[in-house]
C-alpha cells in the first residue's frame, strides 16, 4: 500500500498520498456554491418552521439498528468499531435513526410534534461507484410526535416549495405513495404472512425498477426472472401470470393519469383504480384513504397534481417506513452512463416511520419526514446552470509582491493596510522571483498585484497592476512588445492612496461584490 | 447495554436512548451562536487571502501517521476501522496530518505557498472528561510551501486579528516559541542524541504544565519527581541541579519581560537571556534568531509584545512540530474545577511542521499553521457574554391552531398565505386540544398564534394573539380572571387582512429582525 509508483531509490520510503475509495476532498469554489444551494434549504426548512439540530457522528450500533435497503448483506453497510468497553459503536448511515435516538432520549422535554433539521455527512460502508460515495451529506426535515397526516402533507408541500426556492420549478414532480397500499396488493395477491417476506421484497424491488427497466423488464422480475444485456440472470418473484397482472396494472396506473383536468373526476378515477389493485385488502383501503387525504390537503393548499401526486412505483428502499412514502424526483432529461437519454431522476426521498422512536420507548411514537441528497441536488443544479451558484466562488485576494526579501517588513506593512480597510490581501511567502510571483498571482485568481521596488520604496511610491484589465489587454494585444510598452493597467501612486487605489480598481471589475 | 431502567414487563424489549460518552447533540440555539463565532472566524482567515478546503472524515491510517501527543499510548487516541481490503481506515485526529496528505496528492495542481482554511469535526479516541470531547470541532489556517518565517509571522498575525474580531481585543496573547530553541536547551544540558528521547519527552512536558503547577512544580517534575495533592506521585526527569537550574531560568524570562518599554532593547535584553539558555547550540541559536525575526515583523506590522510575544514556556504537545510554535491564550480569570482562579487559558495553537507533506515526497516541503479549538472559544465568548452571539437565535415561528381537524385544509391554507409572504408559520399538527395547543406555542417561543373557530371562519375572520404581549400583560394583571376580561393582546381580523396583521406584530416586537 506505500509502495510508491516510481522505482527510484530515494522515494523508496515515502507513502503515497491517497483516500480510501468513495472519499473525496472538496475545494473552494464547490464548498461555496454548494455553501449558497445548502443556505436556501435552510432557509426554506426554517419557514416551515423547523429548528436546527445535530447529532454526533458516532452512535451505539445497536441504536441505529439495521434499515438499510440491501438486505443481501444485513451486517454489512456500516463502518463500525468496538469502544474500549466492548460495546460496538458506528458511524451513522443516515440522519433518521440518530434522530429517533435523540428524541427518545429527549422525550419530555421536546415540543411535540417537534420539527427537526439536520444537514450533516452519513456513511455507507458499501462498494463505490461513479456518484456512489462512501461518505455524503443528507439534508432531512422531520416532523415528531404527529400521526396525522398532515404532516405527511405538509412535507411534500415543504419538498415542493424547497426545490421551487432553488428555481427548479417546473422541473420536479413529488411522487406519493404508501407502503400501506403496496402491503394491501401483497396481499391481494396472496403474497401475507411472514414467511412470504422474501418474495414481497423481490416484488417490492421489481417494481422499484420500473423507470430503469420499463414495464416488460419488471414482468420479467415478477415472473420467472430477467436476463439482462450482459447475460446475467436476475431470479424473479416467481408469480403467476394473474398476479403479475394485477401488479403490473396498479404501477401503469402512472401513466394513464398524467392528463386529468378535473381534480375531483381524476382523483376518483386514480384512487377507484387503486382500489382494485388492493380488492378487499383493509390495510390497502386504508392506504388509499390515507393517499387521498394526502392529496386533498396540497391541492387546498394550491400545489396541482403536476407538482405533488399519488404513484404507485414509489417504494423508497428503506426497512423502516410503515405508511406514505414520497420521493422528489427532477424530470428534465439527461444522458447516463449507457448514453441513454433519461430523467435525472430523485434528489429527495422519505415516508413515514411510526416504529423508529418507539424501539426506544413503551408507546409507538409517529414520524415522518424526508432526505434530500445533497451531491445529486448539487449536481442537477449545475446541470441546468442553475444562477444561483453561479459565480458563488469569490474573487482571489490583493497579492503583495515581494521584490526584496530583507524588506519583508516593510511588505508586511502594506498588506495589513489593505487588509485593515477590509480588503482580501495577502503577502507572497515564497522564494520564487518575479515572474513566478506574477503567476503565482494568475493561480490565485489575483484581482490586483502591488508591487514595490527599492526605487519606489525611496520615493514612497507603489506600484499597482490591474491583473484582469491586464489580461484583457493582453488578449486584444498581438505583439508582447506593444503589450510591454503600453502597459495599460499598471500605474504608480503614493504609498498614501494605496488602499483608495486599490479599492477603486475592485470597485470598477466587482460593482456589487464584498470583496 | 439494551436493559431499561425500569422493571415493567412491556419496557423489556426497549433499547435505552443514550449516547456514547464524549459525544453529544447540539439544540438550535448553540448552533445558532456558534455558527456566528464560525463566520466570523471565517471572514478573518479569507481577508488574510486563505481559501476553503473540506477534506472527508475517513483516511488510510498509515496516511495520517501518529502524531498525537500522549506517547505512553502510541496505538491508542485513533478510531481505526479495517476496509474490505484488509487496509486500516481511520477517523482524521486534526486537521493537518489530512491537508498534509492533500498537498501531497494534489502537489502539482496547486499555487505555492498555498493558504487553507478547513473547519470541521475531529475524533479522538481518549477518555472524555469535563469539556474534553471524543468529536470536538477545529478551525485550521495554514500555509504550505512557504519556508520563511515570515509565514509563522503571518499565521501569529491572523491568530490576533481573529480574536480582535471576535470581540476578545486586550483579552488575549498569542505566545510564540520555536522548537529549536527547545532542543538547543537540551543540547546544552546534555540531552541530545536519540538515546535521550524519552527525557527529553519528560523535560517538555514539564515545562508544559508551568502554567498549572508553578515554577516549583516544574522543579520537582525536572528533578526527581512530584508528589501531587492526592499523594499520586509522577517520576521526573532525574536531571541534575544545575540543569534544573538552567531550564528554569530560560523558562522564568516569561514573568521579567512583561514590563518592557523600548522594543528593541527589550528583545535585545530578552533573547540575551535566551542565549544563555541555549549556550553554544546552534540549532538553538537558529531557533531564537528566528523568533527574532517574527517579532520584527508582527511589531512592523504594529503588534506589540502585549499582543504577539516570544515566550519559553509554550511546547505543544504534537509530535510533527519542526521550528515555531505558538499558542492563543486568553488572559481574563475563571475558576476551574478545584474552585482555583487561574487564566482562560489557550484557544489556539499551531506552528511550523516541515516534514509532514514530505512524508509523501522525495523533497521536504515547509508549512505551518494553527487550529482554533471551537468549542473552547464558543466558551470563552458564552463566558465574557459576547455580544456576538447574543440573540443569535431567532424568535420562534407563528403557529396556526387547530381547532376542529375537519378542516385542516382550511388551516393549512392560512399557513400558505404566511410562509408565501415569508413569514416563518406551522400548523399545529399534534392531537391536542386549545390548552395544549397554546402551550406548544409557548414551548416554541412563538411570537403570535393564529386561531378560527368555526364562527370566525363562517364570519371570514381569524383571531390574532400577539404570544409576547400577551405574556407581558399576565405578568403584569394579578388575576386571572381580569386578564381574561382585558384580553389584551388578542384581536379578530379578516382574513384578508391576515398577513399584513401578522407581519405588524412582528415588526412590533423584532424591529430589526428578518423574520
Amino acid at each position: 500500500m506505500s509502495k510508491p509508483d516510481t522505482p527510484k531509490a530515494e522515494k523508496a520510503e515515502t507513502l503515497k498520498p491517497r483516500l480510501p475509495r468513495g472519499f473525496v476532498d472538496r475545494r473552494a469554489g464547490e464548498i461555496a456554491a454548494q455553501g449558497r444551494m445548502l443556505e436556501t434549504i435552510r432557509r426554506s426548512f426554517e419557514l416551515y418552521g423547523f429548528e436546527a439540530l445535530e447529532t454526533p457522528f458516532v452512535e451505539y450500533t445497536e441504536a441505529l439498528g439495521k434499515f438499510l435497503p440491501d438486505l443481501d448483506r444485513p451486517n454489512a453497510g456500516v463502518f463500525s468499531f468496538q469502544d474500549d468497553d466492548e460495546a460496538w459503536l458506528s458511524l451513522r448511515y443516515d440522519l433518521t435513526a440518530p434522530l429517533a435516538r435523540f428524541v427518545a432520549e429527549n422525550y419530555d422535554a421536546l415540543p411535540k410534534p417537534y420539527r427537526s433539521y439536520r444537514a450533516g455527512y452519513v456513511f455507507r460502508n458499501e462498494k463505490p461507484g461513479p456518484g456512489r460515495f462512501r461518505q455524503f451529506m443528507q439534508f432531512d426535515a422531520d416532523i415528531v410526535g404527529a400521526g396525522s397526516v398532515a404532516a405527511d402533507a405538509e412535507t411534500c408541500m415543504l419538498m415542493a416549495d424547497t426545490l421551487n426556492r432553488l428555481g427548479l420549478g417546473g422541473q420536479y414532480v413529488v411522487k406519493v405513495n404508501n407502503r400501506k397500499v403496496l402491503d394491501g396488493v401483497m396481499e391481494a395477491i396472496g403474497l401475507a404472512g411472514p414467511d412470504k417476506a422474501g418474495q414481497r421484497l423481490t416484488v417490492l424491488r421489481a417494481i422499484d425498477k420500473l423507470d430503469r427497466l420499463g414495464v416488460d423488464g419488471v414482468r420479467d422480475l415478477l415472473g420467472a426472472g430477467r436476463k439482462d444485456e450482459s447475460g446475467d440472470f436476475t431470479k424473479g418473484a416467481g408469480l403467476d401470470a394473474a398476479a403479475v397482472g394485477r401488479i403490473l396494472a396498479y404501477v401503469s396506473f402512472q401513466a394513464d393519469a398524467a392528463d386529468g383536468a378535473d381534480k375531483v373526476a381524476f382523483w376518483e378515477k386514480f384512487f377507484g383504480g387503486w382500489h382494485e389493485a388492493v380488492g378487499d385488502s383493509e390495510t390497502g383501503r386504508e392506504g388509499i384513504a390515507e393517499l387521498h387525504a394526502i392529496m386533498r390537503l396540497c391541492a387546498a393548499a394550491g400545489y396541482g397534481h403536476d407538482v405533488i401526486r399519488a404513484d404507485p412505483s414509489v417504494v423508497r428502499g428503506l426497512e423502516y417506513y410503515t405508511g406514505p412514502v414520497y420521493e422528489a424526483e427532477l424530470t428534465f432529461p439527461v444522458t447516463n452512463e449507457d448514453g441513454q437519454t433519461v430523467r435525472f431522476g430523485s434528489v429527495a426521498g422519505g415516508g413515514r416511520y411510526d416504529g423508529l422512536v418507539g424501539r426506544f420507548r413503551a408507546e409507538p411514537v409517529p414520524a415522518t419526514g424526508f432526505s434530500i441528497g445533497v451531491s445529486r441536488l448539487f449536481s442537477a443544479l449545475q446541470l441546468v446552470g442553475s444562477p444561483l451558484i453561479a459565480g458563488a466562488e469569490a474573487p482571489g485576494p490583493v497579492v503583495v509582491l515581494v521584490l526584496d526579501r530583507e524588506n519583508m517588513a516593510d511588505y508586511q506593512r502594506l498588506v495589513a493596510l489593505l487588509r485593515a480597510d477590509g480588503i482580501r490581501a495577502e503577502l507572497y511567502l515564497g522564494a520564487a522571483g518575479m515572474k513566478a510571483q506574477m503567476k503565482y498571482a494568475d493561480r490565485r485568481r489575483a484581482p490586483v498585484a502591488v508591487i514595490q521596488g527599492s526605487n519606489e520604496r525611496l520615493a514612497g511610491e507603489v506600484q499597482i497592476k490591474d491583473l484582469i484589465e491586464g489580461a484583457r489587454a493582453a488578449e486584444s494585444i498581438a505583439s508582447n512588445a506593444e503589450w510591454k510598452a503600453a502597459r495599460p493597467a499598471q500605474f504608480s501612486c503614493p504609498e498614501a492612496d494605496l488602499v483608495a487605489q486599490v479599492r477603486a480598481v475592485l470597485a470598477r471589475h466587482f460593482p456589487s461584490t464584498e470583496i
